[in-house]
């Protein structure tokens, strides 16, 4: 049997196309033997409603758009099953959307997502993204957008992130204490919130403490490169004895640098990072991680968006910013050997 | 500015609301200079035409919908990496539903795209996927439906998997050739097709070598129990000596088991398991898995479904099978020691 529409319905019932939406829509002006005919047999053939037309009815799609730069990573992962937790308990479904790190697709996913296929926009930015004018037109169409993770302060609207600077003072301390001399900051492109936070939280700390020379690497989307980067810095003289990485990345690829030179964690080397990776403690050496709140930040975004497509406020919702705490996990890689 | 849309235009305009839609469609009635002033303005205030009135007129959605039991587990989300490539460049949007191993949601599901929110649906079943009516509903209001990983054979349709059967033979002569004497089967629900081919596997394997007598040990979703199941088999009498984790989250209950009973991997106990996880060469020890071709599983079976949404065939494309095969990547967990 093919699609089961109002047509179908009315030429079993011998009634009117309007007659039949009437009965469905529960109208006063049908009556209840012919309501109880229509609706009967709608559930019989499984009748849906047309979503285009409910949606242009409602003006609602009941659909929130999420937008990552990637999905194959724990954090993100989490945070999106938070996001799925909250939304579906408010009968919300959930379109996810995938940069992969370009501002080119982040563009069109914002123009795409105007034209009435989400209420309301989640996004933690590209790492290329600086200019967010295709972000201010989602706004100017009357999408409501909550920030997470990666926000842009070039807009004043909802975020939700975890302590991204006091995190990377309490890791930077972790080194320390453990007796690293020469502590060098695994980074993220420059743009991001998230990595701008975490570097002045290191250096701060290092200030703080009257360490020596602070040390920047560079890392990127490119895993090998990451991993090449670390080898030709372990090689070098001055030797860095503790690596703070920004995100699990970058800790994978210091791993992987150290076992190529044959260097041992944590006795040359310790390594501390931002993660969620569940096999942290599993690794060799287990991971000391600062552990985000991943799935409770989804929730919060979700919960924040939803609240804001409900209320269909016109008037701006500011920059509320939520900051849910993150946790040092101490393990094997920054132990004092 | 608030939405844009042909009212706006026609005012701006001063034209009529059909002849700026007739302008925008391209229409051979319109003048070229009418066409040129609306396109022109059309551009400069971004308008975008209405998802729902075009999905109203078009009756395409441009959106794939796609099932998956978890995304915080590196399969699935290379899966929907490899879904999103094809997806993206075919001009699809890909919208993700997770069941969360729950049937009850995939029925609910199911029941909501049926109403045109999507063209067509990739799903991998929940565990408590047995009856597949809900299936049948989709395909019968005319959604095309392809099948991956975890595929049910009540319904003859395309399906994208790995080579399941021949792999799992072959994780257990691994095991059975590094000297395990004792091998257990860890199990996840014996409704899916996949734990069900990689089981048979198992237990021929043995036939075929003569090994002694097989043991299954049922795992579930709930991690602490996974790892207390097996925490009380290898403290019983005739300890197993191998370990066959059908997924990675049943190989890391192990490594905890093993973890919180002292025993050392590989020299008491050898670990093999199906696994995509990027950090399986740093576990300690780094872990031999059966290497699915998730990102080709998921490009394949977004080609197939995108060639069946367009072809738009009526008749039935019956049960195409593509298998993609894994590939055993021999680490430390199964070493001779």
């Amino acid at each position: 049997m093919g699609k089961v529409d109002l047509r179908t319905l009315a030429a079993r019932l011998n009634l009117s196309m309007s007659t039949v939406s009437r009965a469905l829509g529960d109208k006063q002006d049908i009556g209840a033997s012919t309501k109880k005919r229509v609706l009967k047999l709608a559930r019989e053939l499984n009748y849906q409603p047309n979503a285009h037309a409910a949606g242009l009815r409602h003006r609602k799609s009941k659909t929130i758009g999420v937008v990552v730069p990637e999905i194959a990573n724990n954090f993100f992962s989490l945070v999106i099953d938070g996001i799925h937790e909250v939304a579906h308990a408010s009968g919300y479904h959930v379109l996810v959307y995938l940069t992969h790190e370009s501002l080119h697709k982040e563009i069109n996913i914002a123009r795409h997502i105007q034209n009435g296929r989400v209420d309301g926009l989640l996004i933690s930015i590209s790492s290329e993204t600086v200019n967010v004018d295709h972000l201010r037109e989602v706004r100017n169409a009357g999408l409501p957008i909550v920030f997470f993770d990666r926000v842009s302060n070039e807009m004043k609207i909802p975020c939700v992130t975890t302590n991204d600077y006091e995190s990377a003072v309490e890791a930077t301390h972790h080194l320390l204490d453990a007796g690293c001399k020469n502590i060098v900051y695994f980074s993220l492109s420059h743009n991001l919130s998230i990595n701008g936070k975490r570097m002045k939280g290191y250096l701060d700390a290092l200030r703080r403490r009257k360490s020596s020379a602070s040390t920047i690497l560079q890392g990127g989307n490119v895993h090998e490169e990451n991993v090449n980067h670390m080898i030709r810095l372990l090689s070098g003289k001055e030797r860095p004895d503790g690596v703070f990485a920004c995100v699990e990345e970058l800790a994978i690829a210091t791993y992987e640098a150290c076992a190529h030179l044959g260097l041992q964690i944590p006795r040359d080397v310790k390594v501390i990072c931002f993660s969620n990776m569940r096999v942290a403690p599993l690794l060799n050496p287990s991971l000391t991680t600062v552990r985000q709140p991943a799935l409770e930040i989804g929730k919060e975004a979700a919960a924040t968006l939803v609240g804001l497509i409900e209320s269909n406020k016109k008037s701006d919702p500011g920059q509320v910013k939520k900051v849910i705490k993150s946790d040092l996990i101490e393990r094997r890689s920054t132990a004092i050997v």
